[in-house]
C-alpha cells in the first residue's frame, strides 16, 4: 500500500527567513512521509522566486498571502519561520483552520503569547512541534542514554551550556533577530532558546526553581540583547549556567557534570559533519569518544517524526502527542524568566509552572 | 663546569598532605638543577617513616621541626604543602630565613595575609612560586599562542572553566580541605584556585571590576564549600564563569571564546597523559587538535624553572622574578571577592587592586 505523505504549507519566504525556510523544504520534499503542497508570502512574486530558486516540481502550489496557504483543504500542516512578533497571529490561526504546526523558536514572545497557541492547538487538535532541530538527531538520544545512566553518569550536579556565533556586519544590522520591531528576544530567543533547551534536555524537563541573568548583557542600539548569560538553580541543588552571543566565534557546547560521569559535546546545534556526530563521556572505567553515524541530516528527522505523529492523528484517530508542547512552554518560562531578570536589575525570578 | 643544584627543604610531611609532598619530592630530586636537602615535620618519625617510604637517600638531612629546616644554611629553598591556615606564619618566617618560597595553593586564607608573605619576601629578596601546576605544562604556552593570536582566536569574550572532581566518604570527612580549623576555603581555595586561575590566565592577568558568587553554594557542616560557583565582569564587557566542586565527577575544562576562535580544554589541570596532553582549537578555517608531547611531568618544569630562577639570584645577582607574586596576588584578590559575595548574600563585589 503507497503511503499518503502529510502535505505542508510554509508560511513566509521572505529573504528574512530564506536560510531556514530552504533547509526545511529540502527536508519535506527529502522526508519519506511528507510532501511539500504549498508556499505562501506576502508577495507572490517572492514566493514565485523562492519556488524557482530551489527547484520545486510545478506541483507545489505558489500563494501570495499566508491565508490562502491556511485555506487550502489539501494542506494538513504548516512550517512557520515567521518573526517572532507574528508567531501568536498565525501560530492561533493555522490551529483554528486544523493545520498541525511545525513552528520556528522562539514559540512566542513570551509564555502568555505561548499559552494562547498552547489552547489553540488542543482545541483542535492540533499536533505541535518546535523547530529545535538537534532533538532529533539520533546522537540526542545516545546522549540521553548516558545521562539516565546512574552507574556511568549518576546524578546531573550541573550544566553549562554556550551557543555563540560571530554575526557579520549585515546581520548585526539586517537580521530579524537583532530588530525590536521583528523579533525582541535577539540572542536570547535565538541562540539562548537552544542553551535553555539543553540544561531543560540534561535535567529531564525538571523546571528550575530560579533563574538569575548573569550581569553585563550586551544590548543593541535598539536594545535587542546581543549576548547575555544566565545561572538556573533547582530546589535539590542542582545548577546550570549558559552563555548565549551574537559576538563570539561559532560554538556550541553543552557539558554535563553527574556525580559519577561527565558529558562533553562540542556541535550539539548543528553537527559538524553531516553524516556522523560525536560526543564523549568520562567516567571511572574511562575516556570515551562516540561517534553516531546517520544517513539523514537532522531536520529530516524532525519532518519524518512530525509527520509521523500527524499521520497517527490523521489516519490512526490518534491524539496529538502533548510532550512537544510542554517542552517547548518549558523552554519559553525559562526564557521569559532570564528575560525579566535582565529587565529587573538582575534579580532572581521564580519560575512559576 | 658541574651545576651546583638548589637545595630543598620541604616543610610538612604528614599523611594530610603526603601525595602532594610525594609528588613534589620526587620533582625536586628528578630536576636537573635542584635536590633534596632536608625534610621537617612537626613529627620526627612521620618524617623519617616519609623518608624511608620514598626511598631517599641517606643525604636528605630529617627534622622534627620546621624551624629546624629554615634554620639549616645548606637549605636555599623551601617547599611548604602545610594546610592554608598555617601558611602566613612559615611562609612569612621561611622568608626571613631568606629561604626561597614554593608556596602550595591556596597561597593565604585571603589577600590581606597573602600581602605579609609579599612583604616578607620582598623585604628578604626570596623568590616566590605558588605550586599551581599546570601554568607550567609546555601545553599552557602553547594555548596561550593561540589566545594571542588576533587573526585565528580575535579578543577574547568569555570564559567557562570547570574544575571538580568527586570526593569519597573518607576525603569529605577528614581532608584537610574540609576542615575549618585548617583551611577555610573548601573547593574555592582548592578547585577553585584553579578555575580563577585558569580565568586569570586567559585574560592575561587583567582583573575583572566585578565577580559575583552564582546562588546555592554548597557547604559541609562545618561550613566550608564543597562546591560553589561565580561569574566575573570586566569593565570591557568580557564575561568568565566558574563552577568548582568535591562533588561531581572529574572534569577539567577550559573554555575561551573570542571573537573569531574557540579554545577547548578538557584536562587542564592534569593532563590525562603524562607524556602528551591535548587541546582543540575551533576558528575560521576549521576545527584542530593540538597534541604537545613532553618527556617530563609538569611538576618537574614547575620545580626546574623555579630552581633556575633561584639560582640566578643566588649566582648571577639577579633580583626575584616578580610576576609570580602578582599572579598568586590576583588569584587571591579573585577568590577573596568570591567568598565575600557568597558572605554578603551573593552581591557584587567590586575587586580592588
Amino acid at each position: 500500500m503507497a503511503e499518503t505523505p502529510i502535505r505542508f504549507g510554509i508560511l513566509g519566504c521572505a529573504s528574512i527567513s530564506l536560510k531556514l525556510t530552504k533547509k526545511l523544504s529540502r527536508s519535506i520534499t527529502l522526508s519519506p512521509n511528507s510532501t511539500l503542497d504549498a508556499i505562501g508570502s506576502n508577495s507572490f512574486d517572492e514566493a514565485k522566486k523562492f519556488a524557482a530558486e530551489n527547484g520545486f516540481p510545478p506541483s507545489v502550489k505558489i500563494y501570495g498571502s499566508y491565508e490562502a496557504v491556511l485555506d487550502d483543504p489539501n494542506v494538513d500542516a504548516v512550517y512557520l519561520p515567521l518573526p517572532p512578533r507574528l508567531h501568536l497571529r498565525w501560530a492561533v490561526l493555522a490551529a483554528e483552520k486544523k493545520k498541525h504546526l511545525l513552528l520556528e523558536k522562539p514559540v512566542a514572545l513570551n509564555v502568555d503569547e505561548f499559552d494562547q497557541i498552547v489552547e489553540a492547538c488542543e482545541a483542535n487538535g492540533v499536533q505541535f512541534m518546535d523547530g529545535t532541530l538537534w532533538m532529533h538527531h539520533p546522537r540526542t538520544s545516545k546522549m540521553k542514554e548516558f545521562l539516565l545512566d546512574t552507574q556511568r553518569f549518576g546524578h546531573l550536579k550541573t550544566v553549562h551550556s554556550f551557543f555563540s556565533f560571530a554575526a557579520n556586519d549585515d546581520f548585526l544590522k539586517n537580521d530579524i533577530r537583532v530588530k525590536p520591531h521583528l523579533d525582541g528576544l535577539g540572542a536570547l530567543g535565538d541562540a539562548g532558546w537552544y542553551c535553555i533547551r539543553s540544561i531543560l534536555w540534561a535535567c529531564d524537563y525538571e523546571l528550575p526553581k530560579t533563574v538569575i541573568a548573569l550581569r553585563g548583557p550586551i544590548l543593541n542600539e535598539a536594545g535587542v540583547i546581543l549576548a547575555c548569560g544566565s545561572s538556573l538553580h533547582w530546589e535539590d541543588g542542582k545548577t546550570a549556567t549558559f552563555h548565549c552571543s551574537f559576538l563570539s566565534n561559532l560554538t556550541m557546547d553543552i557539558t554535563a557534570l553527574g556525580t559519577e560521569g561527565t558529558l562533553h559535546v562540542r556541535d550539539f546545534i548543528i553537527p559538524y559533519e553531516e553524516k556522523s556526530a560525536s560526543f564523549s563521556v568520562s567516567c571511572k572505567t574511562g575516556f570515551t569518544e562516540h561517534v553516531v553515524t546517520t544517513d539523514l541530516p537532522q531536520e529530516i528527522f524532525m519532518v519524518r517524526e512530525f509527520s509521523r505523529l500527524v499521520k497517527n492523528i490523521k489516519e490512526g484517530g490518534s491524539e496529538p502527542e502533548s510532550k512537544w508542547l510542554s517542552i517547548s512552554r518549558k523552554t519559553q518560562l525559562v526564557l521569559d524568566a532570564v528575560k525579566a531578570s535582565i529587565e529587573r536589575d538582575f534579580e532572581p525570578i521564580q519560575v512559576w509552572v
